[in-house]
């Protein structure tokens, strides 16, 4: 008997609703999307090898989380509920000083399998060891844009080996040569890269034509530091050391002015809004997603790391957007459900450079369907509105990415193995910095 | 063979987690809990006639969701991102115009069914047609609190109707000799109910001891309208009304003062904490959970009804809760995790007249258990802050309400015709709507 997750098959599924329509859905060898229509049963009988009864499910582009840490996972729950200078300095920080690239291998399985599992075949993610990160993403089969943290605290000598991080991960993977795995440049924040290390970043991204991924105005603190201390905000520097560019992932952005929105859509920048771990770490303001709007920027979402989240949900984030942004800006229309589901689907998939992020005949099959037989599909007024505001991720019973079923009626091959290898990975971690 | 859901088994249940120690239940025939300890397969193997493994899972206390009007499920993603007046009167009330009993049945028995799946047992309803709810929530197994939503806008006719309707409403309850089932006096809110109203349930609440819910202060006009019209703010017309008492549940309370908030500790006023519904209707103020803690006052969760929300999922509101209070009032320390979780199991229990809503020999068996085997619960620093911040109600196995069992490794009996019947009566009553 085949195992349907051990590679490609050409693959029909079968009463789905697309877009309020019965649908059936036929995906070739290769992994694309080869046709969508109401009856194809007859055409792709003999073609496909494996059928999907989709039993009314809802069919959805896969979701993109345009910003995480992925290996993290590692961390969710360790420390909550504290001021931010204090939950680094007394708890992430020195855990994190004893992360070992099988830790980052452990924690970003975990995170995939949880992605899987709640229907993201894409991420955004910025952190070290990244080369077991890789490793990890390449055996859970989705797709991931990856960068090391350059941080350079205005140190020469730090810059220096960070370039040279930098350069190592891409040549890896570019060496890997998988379709599903990019390399990007991780500049941290301007307020922890030197202007020479941004310099640096926005040029070697250009020449290789690679993505950016950068923290921008998480906090009111970080804008009003840089006015203290240079006289200018931290987007104009990014902006003098080309950083903002149509390549470019700027998370959090929630201190961003009106003028800056602006500047966004003339660079073409995609930021990445981070509800959840905003509210939590207490940022005091969102980000300004009716200037973003106007400017015809390209908004879209991310969960954070799952220590200030503390899960990878984007059916959950893409909800606290919508919430957040009409309690914040006082407007009960901002961010209506059907921007919401763009932002995790399209938006997203158009910031890391993975195709348009829509089900059309010829993308590649990044495909989840959305059970209607369950308690937030009923009943099922405007499918749209159930996704955003009724459903979590739970709801998703199959992931397909690249046209490779990952998950099927709930499961994913290989989930008890990769929650225990993780559990050890974190007490193992705690241990030794605890014994430190 | 038996039917473990069809009544009350002396039940033990193994190898679960409670505050970081591995424990074992046992609960007797009569549904209290007989005793926790780490061994008691012993002592009960001969008495419990199922033996629940619970294989390392999290054994809480049944949730408890203090504001909800459960049959608007059959309005879930109905209308929504519209401003509060709009959406009111062009889309909830024409449809709420049409509402049958049979109509009010069906959406209580898929809100007690998305309840059971979620971990909730006992829930605070306010509608119409609440003779039909109990019969819902009687079949379902789980607690409620039932109050007519009593609305008189100031004409004494009207008033007096109410007055019988409730009257009827609480006959009707008590004559139903269900433990699990109450009935309440449901003035809506001060700027709905004339201070004639407001005296009669306080006093009709007072002389049959039940409790009293209401809507205070949810947004920002009742209370400048109340002072603009009666120079006083809608708090100190209930309080003359004599409406503040320790049964009274009072829901949203957005833009209570500190002195107000004071005078709910004073009175001992349960207040529930909206946070999904005041975000998704841009409330513009978060309830001030700072001022009614030092007030002690026993603050606990709702989730408003689905048409604002969209789900019942307690997790999720919890999380809401503690994300926005961190973020609205700017402390990342405001509303940890662990009095997350004690808002919706003791302090919710305590507000409805539900026990104490802990885990402990002799009080009724309301216990879930949560699996620590999915990614949500991995790793496990601190199991409270997986609850809170990581999972949502998707990662209860098993729900237990007065020692029966309700739901077990996810099955509830009867899901498929629930879901069938709730999504017939919703599309039944827009069709009666748009045609009429």
């Amino acid at each position: 008997m085949k195992d349907i997750f051990s590679k490609n098959y050409p693959l029909l599924i079968t009463d789905v609703g697309i877009a309020g329509k019965r649908q059936e859905i036929f995906i070739d060898a290769a992994g694309k999307i080869g046709e969508i229509g109401p009856d194809l049963k007859k055409k792709y009988s003999g073609e496909a090898e494996f059928v999907i009864c989709g039993d009314g499910a809802l069919a959805l582009p896969g979701l993109v989380n345009t910003h995480t840490h992925a290996a993290m996972t590692l961390l969710r729950g360790y420390a909550d509920d504290m001021f931010l200078q204090d939950w680094l300095s007394q708890k992430i920080w020195p855990l994190e000083a004893h992360l070992t690239g099988d830790d980052v291998y452990w924690g970003t399985k975990l995170a995939c399998l949880e992605m899987i599992k709640t229907g993201t075949v894409a991420f955004n993610d910025m952190y070290f060891f990244m080369e077991d990160a890789a490793r990890a993403v390449a055996e859970a089969g989705i797709r991931a844009v990856l960068s090391h943290g350059f941080i350079d605290l205005g140190l020469p000598e730090k810059c220096e080996t960070e370039c040279r991080a930098t350069e190592k991960l891409i040549a890896h993977v570019r060496s890997m040569g998988n379709p599903r795995i990019r390399a990007a440049v991780g500049p941290h924040a301007p307020y922890t890269v030197s202007d020479e290390g941004l310099t640096w970043c926005s040029e070697f991204a250009k020449e290789k034509n690679i993505g950016i991924h950068i923290h921008v105005c998480e906090t009111e603190k970080e804008v009003s530091d840089s006015v203290a201390a240079r006289g200018v905000r931290p987007v104009s520097i990014l902006d003098k050391c080309g950083i903002l560019t149509p390549r470019s992932v700027a998370a959090h952005c929630c201190w961003l002015s009106e003028a800056e929105s602006r500047l966004f859509g003339e660079r073409g920048v995609h930021p990445s809004h981070n509800p959840t771990s905003n509210m939590k770490l207490a940022t005091n303001r969102a980000m300004p997603y009716h200037w973003l709007k106007k400017a015809g920027v390209n908004v879209t979402l991310g969960t954070d790391g799952c220590s200030s989240n503390n899960n990878l949900d984007m059916f959950e984030t893409a909800k606290t957007a919508a919430l957040l942004q009409k309690f914040y800006w006082n407007d009960p229309t901002l961010l209506p459900a059907g921007e919401a589901l763009a932002m995790i689907t399209s938006a997203g998939a158009r910031a890391l450079g993975f195709g348009d992020g829509t089900l059309t005949a010829g993308a590649p099959a990044d495909i989840i369907l959305v059970t209607a037989k369950t308690a937030c599909n009923t009943p099922l007024h405007n499918p749209t509105s159930n996704v955003i505001y009724a459903c979590s991720g739970s709801a998703v019973e199959t992931t397909i990415c690249n046209g490779r079923i990952l998950m099927l009626k709930r499961e994913v091959p290989g989930e008890a193995e990769i929650l225990a290898g993780a559990a050890a990975a974190a007490a193992g971690l705690v241990k030794r910095a605890v014994t430190s």
